[in-house]
């Protein structure tokens, strides 16, 4: 029996983890979190009648608390807010802790979660992208398992097997290129946010199709292999690959590539990393290479999609830049869906962001802490408002 | 220090284990063997000095043995015939024996060698396709390790890594198709030996280069791949993937897919086996995904290229009759080489021969045993030379 606790039930990587729950036995959900979605953790508190139930917004808390009374489920526990969350993150049963929160709000209850022993099934983008340089070396002190979840780290990490990882050359991540894909600078003056919300083959919330599109997630996730891989910048490349099907691959000193290959499903990775590697059978179409065909490759353009070439920027700096360019893009796209900027200022600001920040608030001297990167994180959001939202 | 001996030192798979261990300072050649090129043997003994040689040719090893001593190299001992194969393959210092040899006359060296311990790097193809139902248990038995050398295989292992066989669900094979992919029944009656002998990727043999035209050798792959990863024939598929970039890969149960790509070149999978799966680097060119821009993926045709059917019946059938497909294959390429038989006689001998064999000789209750596969063999070889050469 595999012990699972959830940060971010109801979000997209939140219920197909609950998907695969589904297809096992030997999974049991003890812990499920969420905001103030009620009546979807209800519904889910129903079905796999966890142990403890967090809310992030307490009167979402008071709310479930009551209509589980209602339905004589006392025996589980609900607490709120972000010691509800650092308690469900942390509970004694859990084995795998699926950490499927969007946003910096995933990184104080996933450190703890790591102090804890508990092994990371890592969804959260900021944990890495903000604190890699600092959750890494915790999580080897502790002896913990950081599992990643999205498609591409998985597929690199299910590359590489039980291999040295000084063994390896090149992370090569490749990205669908996203509905702008072979677009001009020109033509990108005149996108609509409805054009950034159609994501050519996988299905996933605004913000992040919105920094599919941009490239941006892809920078993100150049970030992340860093420190997943213990790579240098100049380690990780990036190629389109508008089939979604080589979902990327690991480049040995030898030459030699393996890569991770499937239809595009978020199920398979969340699998792997709830089982810590083993293989289970999952009922789901298998890919047919003879049926597709082709698979493509092609350069990313760098200079229309400057997000990527932010994001390499923001890794070679390191520290908090890596934060001040995360927030920066939250931001920037939020005020896109807004529709208060065009698709194009979104690399604007955040270049103008994180060129400010360099020249007037980075102190090389000062070490990287937790700390310092919710104040960067706050000072990011503050500056955004005041420059352009005002 | 890994101490390597070679049982086919002179031919496409020996010399180019020696080009490997020429790039690196901890490999040592301890033991050569060769069948009659003893000027090519001389250089590599002044080269490598080994500790042993064998000649397969009596007379070519008496010649040798002069050679070396008037070279001054009395220290290296030369032995002759299947007894000096044997004495190389089972030579005290070898850590990992690439049995390198084509035919059948790499059996017996083979079993020696897992009796004596050896780490096999395995490249004669004989091995598995005949007796691969002998060699794999006794190779678990003597727990010694048989790392495969051919592209596929060694992509197919380099993929599955510490992964257990039992998750296995497929293994995908890939063949470039050869000369004349695409090609119908009706044009291939026409082929010279000339086309025949125009492989598009690799350089290889005139023997290998045909079987690769017909698909031979792809099925002889699906035989050993069988013993290889503990699969049935049904979990085994075969995709034409032109541009041998992807090299096989394999299917779990989960429906993820792993495969090694690189491209063409037989010494990293001989690396790979030398060093018993340890990644070392190779001065090579490297893979671009990007430049090849696209990789290509078909159906075999089975109809037209019969002997890939052919094969899959042998696997079915089992016991000797992988050997006589095999004996009779070498016979018919034989045959067309010598321009005796037309391209399209090739699997017409084939499976008369094997039908002749299945109905007239084949007995079930007889367990296979080293002793009827090289009888089998026998057969097989006068079986054709009476009915086809006469």
């Amino acid at each position: 029996m595999k012990k699972i606790g959830i940060l971010g039930s109801t979000g997209s990587i939140g219920t197909q983890t609950l998907d695969v729950v589904d297809l096992h036995d030997d999974l049991i959900i003890v812990a499920l979190s969420a905001n103030k979605s009620v009546d979807q953790v209800f519904l889910q508190c129903v079905k796999y009648k966890p142990e403890i139930v967090a809310m992030m917004d307490v009167d979402s808390g008071v709310l479930l608390q009551q209509k589980l009374e209602d339905r004589g489920l006392n025996e589980i526990k609900v607490v709120t807010g972000m010691k509800g969350l650092i308690e469900v993150a942390t509970y004694h049963s859990i084995d795998v802790l699926v950490t499927a929160v969007v946003g910096m709000i995933g990184l104080i209850p996933t450190v703890e979660a790591i102090k804890a022993h508990k092994t990371i099934a890592l969804a959260n983008k900021e944990t890495l992208v903000t604190a890699g340089e600092l959750i890494m070396p915790l999580a080897k002190a502790e002896g913990v398992s950081i599992l990643p979840v999205d498609s591409e780290h998985s597929a690199i990490y299910q590359s590489i097997g039980a291999t040295p990882y000084s063994s390896i050359e090149k992370v090569i991540l490749t990205a669908s290129g996203g509905p702008f894909r072979g677009k001009t600078h020109e033509e990108l003056k005149s996108v609509t946010l409805k054009d950034a919300l159609k994501h050519p083959n996988w299905e996933m919330g605004a913000k992040i199709t919105i920094d599919s599109s941009t490239l941006m997630n892809k920078g993100l996730e150049v970030i992340e292999a860093k420190w997943l891989f213990d790579v240098e910048p100049e380690q990780i490349d990036v190629v389109v690959h508008p089939q979604s099907i080589l979902h990327s691959m690991v480049q040995y000193i030898d030459g030699s590539c393996i890569g991770q290959m499937g239809l595009p499903d978020m199920k398979l990775p969340i699998q792997f990393a709830l089982y810590e590697e083993e293989r289970k059978f999952m009922p789901y179409e298998r890919l047919d290479l003879v049926r597709l065909g082709q698979l493509t490759f092609e350069q990313p353009d760098k200079e229309t999609f400057r997000c990527l070439s932010l994001a390499y920027k923001a890794l070679e700096l390191g520290k908090e830049i890596p934060t001040v360019l995360n927030a920066a893009n939250e931001k920037a796209v939020e005020l896109f869906i807004k529709e208060k900027i065009s698709y194009l200022d979104i690399p604007l600001i955040i270049e103008a962001t994180m060129d400010y920040y360099v020249e007037h608030l980075l102190d090389k001297q000062v070490p990287l802490s937790f700390d310092l990167i919710l104040e960067t994180e706050k000072w990011t959001y503050t500056y955004i408002s005041e420059r352009w939202q005002s």
